[in-house]
Parts: structure tokens; C-alpha cells; sequence
């Protein structure tokens, strides 16, 4: 199949070179034409010069008219625009970038919805591209139109893709993960305790997981790559900007000056903000709570841990197996 | 109520205090005199001097007598020696240990109920005692007979228990997380992939929740602490012994000597081969049969990646989901 990969930052490039190497006809767009000359000239990928590119790349959206797939590896934050340039039939998007819409809460299959109406697919999963990019083992998840197609189209033998069929499970876990992983690197910087942060990593899990049912999402789903997957990645790694996030404001950075001071969006604390000012009243959202009450109310990481620990005691997965129960039958 | 904790070692002291500082009647049994003596005399924890003992210790297993409860905190392949001397009447034993005895393939319910044949319940989860014996915070799951109870009495600002109904689900994930924590470590002694380690982690627990579930135990129950959390602390852990096993036998150290030259059991090996001689056949095991592979005939780690990575490709939890399906039916 002919793909035209949108987005040629370095997860972008790295997932154009793997449809090259697998043998698929494919076109990478960048945002710039300076961006787009600069990487035909060098021919390698962008932060990851160990790693050859050897697809050819343009800043002209229409050369993606008569591809068969079209792959969004744009941050998520830029995806309405990027969508709206585009003025052809797409068959389908296959998206690769994880995060909430921060202006509308949307997720990325409702704004494709909104601009495009066209069929779409998410792979997930923990996926750093410098080392896909160097052919190191990599296993991902891909839910929605066409998976078994681009499991098999995206499967080789350092990059193994398993089907779902839960797009919302992919893309909440995705988006859900990151403020799991503030509150991890909260741990990590009040004294990088094991336990806590072991606990902290399975009750996040299970609190998004819960949550993310009433939006039609299978809690199962954050058993497997794209949630216990990624969040085991985003919360070990010493680059996640959540996850360090965290870690600076339980050192007593100012949680404000810091996401207005970095560069990069720190996109959990967004994504918190937008859940509790949402849905605050209407679910029991321990952790997420303490995360913005840390962030938005200036709450010591410190008393925040207490709250948590001393909340009335509960059985482990009660509600997950309710809605298991009622929704698994027949 | 009144407790007696069997086994004097970091983690069976730990508890003792823990359940001291509660307010409960508790006493602690060790397997020598001379450990007794010196506890009693220097009257910190093994291991964690920086944490203090307040607890009488015994070598007298009689005293015993009287609790309410006996706590089990005694290395599983000694649990029927230490169950075999006592000749009063239990109440209860609740088990601290984890781990299948090796020479049966037995669970320790299954080594209660064979020498005690008493009501049992298990406590579990992401718990170093270094960490829970300086007062970090710490949470576990308790499963099985009184489990409301323990949970109420275990708990304090410190340490949060949830009550689970699955003693077999947490018995097995205690179990089967070694030869999970010996794969991720066999990822860790080849360059530390963090891919790789992720999907290992996460396929590694579908794959033991999945073979529990033969067994009797409720895949959920691997979501949960006992699960996932237990098993992101022991393959995070520079200290894990499983972990460490499988890094050096990637670094190329002759996995049957090592295991021969430890001074403490290396479980996960055990483990593994216990499961790989009796159900290897019946099961899809992909993880553990690969572990299996590299201890007892030698293939080389890179080889078993490999293998693990040209599988036929799969549906991410396909298993899990038709036992919930099926299972969770009224």
C-alpha cells in the first residue's frame, strides 16, 4: 500500500523508514520547507542521526492525494490545523500520536471526525523512537479500520504488532497516562520510593481505567501495551517530560511557572486540568485529584500522598469488575 | 488481636512492628535461639538498622499457642518444615510469603492445607520491607479468610491494604513474577531496550494471568497490585535477584552454574521449570518457555527475542477476554 506519513519529527521518520524497509511505497510531509530540504539533504533522522532515512520527503500536503493511507505522527496539539490543509479524499488515518486536544477535550479520532469524517485506526503502545529507529525489539498495539491490515503491513521482525479492537481504550490510556506519570515523578522527587511508586503506577492505571469505561472504553485495555505498556515506559524513563515533570515540583519548583517556563507542552497537566474540571464531581478520581490539587492549588506533594493514604479502605478492583460483569454478558 | 509472626528475617520483623505500633498483642518466633538472643538484645530490624524493634522474640514456636493469628513470613521452600512443629490448634494463618515450594510445585495454601488444614489468607504487593520499616508509604492486597479484617488492622497512614477475594490470583502472580522479572532482567544485561523491557513486562503478565487462570485465579486480579505492581518493583529493582539472574546469564555467565553458585534460590528458574516440565504441552507459554530455553538448553538470549518476535501475529488480549467473557456470567 502507498502511505504518506504527516509529521517528520523523529517518530514520524522512524515509522516512514520502517513501511520503506517493509517494503511499502511511502512519502513523509513536514511542516516546513526548510524542514522537508534539510532532511533529503542529510538523509538521516531528526535527533537520531545513527539512524539512515531513506524516504523522500516534501512540505506539499497534496502529494498525499493518491495514497491509500494517511499516517499522523503530529503533535496532537497541531492536528486540527494540519487536517485542515488538507482538501482530498482520505481513505483512512492511521494515527500515531497520543494525547488530548488540550482547547476541547477532544481525542484524536473525534477531531478527524470533525474535519475529515474518514475511517481511522491508532497504533499505541511503548514505542521510543530512537529505538525502533535502530531496530530494537519493539511490540505495539493497533485498534480500529483496517488493523489486521496494518498489523501485517507494519510487522517485521524487531517491530511485532498486535490487534485490538478498543479505539477509545487506545487513545484514553495514551492520553490518561501522562498524569499517572506526573504523579510518579512526584514520588521520584520526594525520594524515589519503590513502593510508592509501584503503587501509585497500579491504582493510576486502574483509577483511568474505571474512568475511561464510561467513555466506551474496555478496562482491559489498560492492561496491555498501550496502557500498562506505556506507562511502565513513561514512568522508568529519565526523558518523560511528565514524569520529570513531577519530579521538579516535588522539589518545590512552582507548578506553574514550570509548564509556562517549558518548552515542550506538559501535556498531563492539561489533561488533569481538563478531567477534573470536567468530571471532578461526577467520579471518585483520587490521584488525578491530588495531581491538580498539587498543580492548580499549590497542595504539598506531601499531604497529597497522605490524602491518598488515608482515603476510607476499599476492595482492589471492585469497580472494574462491576462493569465487567454488566458488560461482558451476552 | 493477638499475633505471632513465624520468621525473624527483615520482612517478618517489619510486619511485627508494623502491627505493634497498631496497637496489637504480637509476638515474633525465629528459627534459632541465637537469632532470638540478638534480636531481643540489640533490638533493630535485620538488615535495616536504622529501624527500630520493639517486639519480644522467641525460638519457643509454643508460644504460639495462644494467638489469634499466625502471621507466615518464612521463605517458601521452609514453610512445611516450620508448619510440621507446630502441634496446637490455628485459627488462621496468614502468609506473607512469596513463591511455590519447589519440590511439590505447591502453593502455600496447598502446604497449609495439607499440614495445618486451616483457614488461610495472603497479603501481597510492591513491598520492600527496608521502605515499609522506615514508615514509606506502602500499599498491599489481602485475600482469603478474614480478609476485612486484616485489612482493617494492617492499615494505618503508612501502609494501605484492599481487599481482594482471589487467593489463588495472588498466590500465582507472587509466583510467576520471577520468570517474568529473569526475562526483563535477560532485556536489561543486552543494552537495557526499554521497549523491548516494556513489552516483555506487559506480555509477560497477560501470559501468567492467562495460565492462572487454569488454575482458578481471576486474570484482574494480575491489573492489580499483587500483579503489576509487585512486578514493576522487582523488574525496576537493582536488587531483585530474578532480575539480576537474567542480566547476568545475558551478560553470558553459564546460566546452571550461576544458579548453582547462589547463595540465595533464584525462584523464577525453579519456577519455570516447574511449569515448562508439567504444562509446557498444554499451554501457549511463549515467555516462560523462552526463559526456560535460555536457563536449561543454553539458546542464546538474542535468539530467543527473536523467536519471541516472529511469532504469528495475535489479538492483544484475546485470551483474557474470552475467560472474562465466559467466566463473569451469572
Amino acid at each position: 500500500m502507498k502511505y504518506f506519513v504527516l509529521g517528520a519529527g523523529s517518530w514520524g521518520c522512524t515509522i516512514a523508514q520502517l513501511l520503506k524497509d517493509n517494503g511499502h511505497d511511502v512519502m513523509l510531509w513536514a511542516h516546513t520547507k526548510e524542514h522537508a530540504d534539510d532532511l533529503n539533504k542529510r538523509k538521516t533522522m531528526p535527533h537520531i542521526p545513527d539512524a539512515k532515512l531513506d524516504v523522500l520527503v516534501t512540505n506539499d500536503i497534496n502529494e498525499g492525494k493518491t495514497a491509500d493511507v494517511i499516517v499522523l505522527a503530529v503533535p496532537v496539539q497541531y492536528i486540527r490545523g494540519v487536517l485542515e490543509k488538507i482538501n482530498f479524499k482520505v481513505n483512512v488515518i492511521l494515527n500515531l500520536s497520543k494525547g488530548i486536544e488540550i482547547s476541547s477535550g477532544k481525542r484524536v479520532s473525534e477531531i478527524v471526525d470533525e474535519v475529515l469524517k474518514c475511517p481511522y485506526a491508532i497504533l499505541s503502545g511503548p514505542s521510543h523512537a530512537e529505538e525502533v529507529a535502530l531496530h530494537l525489539p519493539t511490540a505495539v498495539v493497533v485498534a480500529g479500520h483496517m488493523a489486521e491490515v496494518f498489523q501485517k503491513e507494519f510487522s517485521n521482525e524487531y517491530f511485532r504488532v498486535y490487534v485490538h479492537d478498543d479505539v477509545a481504550g487506545v487513545e484514553l490510556a495514551g492520553a490518561l497516562k501522562n498524569v499517572i506519570a506526573i504523579a510518579a515523578g512526584i514520588v521520584d522527587g520526594l525520594g524515589g520510593w519503590d513502593n510508592a511508586k509501584a503503587a501509585l503506577i497500579t491504582r493510576g492505571l486502574y483509577e483511568i481505567a474505571k474512568f475511561s469505561a464510561a467513555f466506551g472504553a474496555n478496562p482491559l485495555t489498560f492492561m496491555g501495551l498501550a496502557g500498562i505498556g506505556d506507562l511502565v515506559v513513561t514512568c522508568g524513563s529519565k526523558h518523560s517530560r511528565n514524569r520529570r515533570y513531577g519530579e521538579m515540583v516535588a522539589k518545590g519548583y512552582d507548578p506553574i511557572h514550570l509548564l509556562e517556563a517549558s518548552k515542550e507542552i506538559v501535556e498531563g497537566a492539561y489533561t488533569c486540568k481538563a478531567i477534573i474540571e470536567n468530571y471532578g464531581d461526577k467520579f471518585d478520581l483520587p490521584i488525578i485529584s491530588e495531581v491538580y490539587q498539587v498543580i492548580y492549588n499549590r497542595k504539598s506533594p506531601v499531604e497529597s500522598i497522605k490524602s491518598l493514604m488515608n482515603r476510607s479502605l476499599k476492595v482492589e478492583m471492585g469497580e472494574v469488575m462491576k462493569w465487567l460483569e454488566e458488560n461482558l454478558k451476552d
